[in-house]
């Protein structure tokens, strides 16, 4: 049996074709700008990797910001419950989720069986965000998949003393000025969204084993530096990206074999 | 009898000179950039003014963010106390007084003799500070001083849905690029700060009379907007730069006329 789950979020479109439950059979992401289809893109290339069509599909569910924009689905479930259905399906001793995206980040708290059973999230403030290092990426002329190789490299990190975005790019543009080098600087960037983060971790209460994901979940300067301050191991999957699209496909298995 | 009050702040240095803790005998504010003595310059222009020097000076109090700078004072005094005496001094029936500063906003309670009882204070986020306004500034291409007669022309005042500085930008940008009104847009954003520093005020109790002080208050877009949002008259003294020297001289009066 095959179920299909689709998770539309603001900047990618992901999809995976799931098997039994068990086998990922194909998975896409795409990256979807303003105005062109990401979801059909990303349906056309599961159907394409896998062999298989729309018809096949004994469930289909969509997750994401933008699950209400999809008519082809049979169930919208929210991006929570998604999430830690894929979560425990890559990680199955998890119990804290540490999402980080692009505009926001949440820590979700699972049982054993991987149900959310409580969580905190940051959607106000683009502190401890992806948002805090694009304008710290812009402001050190790099590009975002740098800042990992760069923090790597760092000697004695930068110690960034606001939590504010505002304020911590002007303390960032001043130790630039007075010849702070690069690498110190993304180590003490990595630093910060990792410092904001676990304070928010640390109110839902840290239980391992620690799974990050998200999109920040890629730059390992960020995971290292929360390894550090929460003292815990971070455990992180390749997949991290297409999670939500993989416990959508993982909901979609349990409500037809319900059935 | 002369005293002297020396305010010390991140951006200016402003002194007054008290005749007999009644009367402003002389008062200076100077923009001092990084590596100039900006309180050098204005302790110059007041003694100038009043014709007096500083051995004329009873007692000497200095206030302010940099007031440990200086080492000519009697007395160093928080800003908080001095601000309240001075706002009680332009305007006895003060009980509320709104200060936002270019990195700050405070919000202080004071009692029938212009005692601070109680106050808020927000110094962690550029939202409702005047950096959010420069920030704003910088985007619309406007120089600050600017905004107020902008807002002044509002049609239909946009509405941004963001608190965060960051996040606020974007939503800027994307108004700005689909046609919004120059106008409409300051409207929206001397909205935003007065929301936001209304949220300090009513933490602290907002009782009548209501003064508003600070950089920022000279925008009287934030003024009238703050005015709506707390359904009160807000009561602006165009002194409200130097208030902080005022109640340094205050200060120093009381000291000297105890002795
Ligand atoms: S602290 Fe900074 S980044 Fe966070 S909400 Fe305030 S302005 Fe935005």
């Amino acid at each position: 049996m095959y179920t299909l789950g689709i998770d539309i979020g603001s900047t990618t479109s992901k999809a995976v074709i799931l098997k039994d439950g068990t086998e990922i059979a194909a998975s896409s992401i795409v990256v979807a700008t303003v105005g062109t289809d990401g979801v059909s893109q990303a349906l056309d290339n599961v159907m394409k990797e896998s062999g298989l069509t729309q018809a096949d599909m004994a469930c289909t569910v969509a997750t994401g910001y933008g699950r209400q924009t999809y008519d082809g689905a049979d169930y919208q479930v929210s991006e929570l419950t998604c999430h830690a259905l894929g979560v425990h399906f890559v990680c199955p001793g998890a119990r804290t989720v540490i999402d980080i995206g692009g505009q926001d980040a949440k820590v979700l708290s699972l049982n054993e069986e991987g149900r959310m059973v409580n969580f905190v999230m940051n959607d106000k403030c683009a502190a401890g965000t992806g948002r805090f290092l694009d304008v710290m990426a812009n402001i050190l002329k790099l590009d975002i998949s740098q800042l990992e190789t760069e923090a790597a490299k760092a000697v004695k990190p930068a110690s960034i003393s606001s939590t504010c975005t505002v304020f911590a790019e002007s303390e960032v543009i001043s130790q630039l000025a007075s010849g702070t080098d690069i690498p110190d600087l993304v180590a003490g960037i990595c630093q910060s969204v990792a410092t904001r983060v676990a304070s928010l971790a640390k109110r839902v209460g840290v239980r391992e084993e620690v799974c990050m994901s998200g999109g920040v979940a890629q730059n390992g300067g960020v995971r290292n530096a929360m390894a550090k301050e929460l003292g815990v191991e971070i455990y992180y999957d390749k997949r991290a990206q297409e999670l939500g699209a993989l416990g959508a496909a993982i909901y979609a298995y349990g409500k037809s074999s319900q059935s």
